[in-house]
């Protein structure tokens, strides 16, 4: 057997920020699965040292968009993969941590803005459809205690549609609106209409609708509460070291084309 | 028998503004209708005395604004019973309507604004139901055609929704929306949040969406073609002749309460 | 103020069956509104005399069927308003208390077959809905690991609209299905084909679908968690002693028609 | 410009059974595309040469199974692009023509079970993302004088995904029931539950429902008229001389992976 299938077939996990409420959740998750050990539940004031010591051979980082970066880092030094939850990582800190694993071949490195499989499926999904319909607006769906409309998903949501049909040189979705004195139409971003819904009872959903000729396309994301994280947080465990490199968004690993 | 049965038994109508696109789907429904008999198609060339001279017991008007209190008026003078599906009755005309109808206590008048019975049971479901929900939106999907947003559909039924809670005492749906830099949020009417969404293939739809603690209720109708307004057009000739006086809205013949 | 709002005034609860997982529920919102004190907690050992000792003017009943009649009994006796969401409650039991309230003229009893106020309101919905429309089906959509296919609700709510429909001389909903080899039309009930879908991550849901010509009207309840029936508790807490007698379902308070 | 370029810029059609519903549906549609010529529409009584009287470069098959594979044949040994639509082209017919396309390698033909875009995406989709979700169902939905149940699409939406779940080892969605005693839970199809429902006023409609812990998926599909299915049409014609050989299902042109 490679040293490969052996990273791969071996995954004792140390978790970082497992005080918090999605590391409360990801040590549960981890503790239920029978392919993945639990090997450390670290918070701020432990010393990564600490996953060392435990023998980990992956770092699940559930932190703050100000310690991630070290937390990835020592990771890589150390030979371990490291899947990411942490929100922060723009474009500038993504390179210099390329350039890092150039150090490290074998290292695998998945950052997941959503570890949900639902929403990065439906993501992914509507940009490619995006293309053939005349029509696509975007309507989300949360809880009214959200302070930010519409949400972070749904702006990447039309980023990537807006994206696609510029590409395909697909022209705007019709709209022959002259009079909307209240703003019903809602937000556009990068051409896309996008509507915010603030419920009691609910969640995090999205419908991305998509419009032609007599007919309409649907593709609707419920999370219903944190548990939808927990299989795609398993799943980047589970294949982060047969991914050698950084990898951005769950869906690199979905084989979805 | 009495008259009154005979009056109800016998169905007979002439129906004005018979070549427009709502008056010729109107003959088509009558004239598949085995209990009702179409005796005159007039149009706005045609004398009013042509529904007299061919024994109509009803009329139906789907004219203009213009037209329709003056045919609503000879209706009435001539004890003809009347369905009237034209726009512009505001309450000033709808009062000089009651007051002539003083004068014929048998002879009743229905003027539905919306003859949808999916769209007017939806509305008064959706305005009774509004009390017992801590949140309540509306989102109106139509074609990329129209020119106003919300749909005049939208905006009634958030008024009614409106009034409803504020009768019941019931809080503003709650929102923690504080920032929403493109609006996001949509229009709000009433204190109601109205969404518009536009998209190739839709005629008109609308969902009112209720929500409290752990659960969401859904009341969605969906208007797929101007068939969608003929059941409710044959329900107000067969029921208008049992309900004399005026009758402002399809609801007052739904038993719904 | 007189006697009767003062009793409806104060409301001071004993919780039978408060260490089941609907009894946890209910102490914890129970405990959260303002305007309900909460006075006893008793489970299947505890004497029901705490309850009076403790003061309680209302006894909420979410034991087990066998010991549901008797909590009845006693709290009637006592002169305690009680809320009972106990199953197991057939007409002949009914009868019964309905027979000892009549000693008790100002005890006020609610028995709930189901608290959600959005699957109640849309239960009464579709039944009266249900006269309007050439087709109506029932799809229930619930977790997995239900042995039951309907639901209990789906079927009663067939059963509603069924007889709905018969009362109002509506035939069966069109089908012209001639070739189903495995059964994909689903179960009849009362002559309302009602479909059950089994999945991962739902809860409790129920889409009732009415359509005539050109339109559709689609009724749809979700119930994310056990959270969806405090709401109903609560209400029905304040509301049952201003409602004297025996009240069969949570509809009786709602003032939907 | 190459010879290519030349055959794919320039789209003269000779449509098929033009006198069918498809047909006549199809003859609208080329008629108001700019970039596409209509040249000749012929019926079963015409001649085949006409289509080359015509000097179209295109044909477009909308016939009969039984005429069918001789229009294309027909089409091929005359260097025309096909696009068909007719049914009955089983994979013993699909070899026939293959072998006669290797003597033609710049002819392109598409045969097309299905042209609504959205169908085809929809199902495209639920099948790739079957593999990650625990469970896995379909409801199609459609007007009440379908004779077949579930529908054609359906039971193809289930193979795809029961295959697609076969081959990457997932287990059977999970089902707890026992008691099903009047088939509530529907046909099942390669292990994958269908349900049907009939509805007046719907017309061809799908939803794909997946499911995982704490997270729902839906892919919806509505065809709501015959001109849902234009835009296919007219993208096969665009495509059809750009991609020679043998193309089976409207997915190989839209680069969905």
């Amino acid at each position: 057997m490679s040293d490969t299938q052996q990273d791969s077939g071996s995954i004792r996990v140390a978790v970082l920020g497992a005080h918090g409420r999605m590391g409360r959740r990801a040590v549960d998750a981890i503790s239920e699965a029978a392919d993945i050990e639990l090997v450390a539940r670290l918070g701020s004031s432990d010393r990564l040292d600490a996953a060392l010591d435990a023998g980990a051979t992956h770092v699940l980082d559930l932190t703050v968009p100000e310690a991630s970066p070290q937390n990835a880092a020592f990771a890589v030094e150390h030979g371990l993969h490291a899947v990411i939850g942490t929100s922060g990582w723009d474009a500038s800190r993504r390179e210099q941590l390329v350039a890092q694993l150039g150090q490290s071949p074998r290292v695998g490195v998945l950052i997941a803005p959503n570890f949900s499989l639902g929403s990065v499926v439906a993501s992914a999904v509507a940009a490619k459809a995006a293309r053939w319909f005349e029509s696509v607006e975007v309507v989300e769906l949360h809880h009214p205690d959200k302070a930010d409309a519409p949400s972070g998903t749904a702006v990447r949501t039309a980023e990537l549609i807006g994206q696609a049909r510029a590409e395909a040189g697909v022209p705007a979705s019709p709209d022959a609106t002259r009079h909307d004195p209240h703003g019903a139409r809602g937000a556009v971003v990068d051409g896309v209409h996008v509507h915010a819904v603030r419920l009691r009872g609910l969640h995090a959903h999205q419908e991305v609708l998509l419009g032609g000729p007599g007919e309409q396309l649907t593709v609707r994301h419920d999370a219903f509460d944190r548990g939808a994280y927990m299989p795609g947080v398993l799943l980047g465990l589970r294949a982060v070291a047969s991914h050698p490199g950084l990898t951005y968004g769950l869906d690199g690993y979905l084989d979805l084309d």
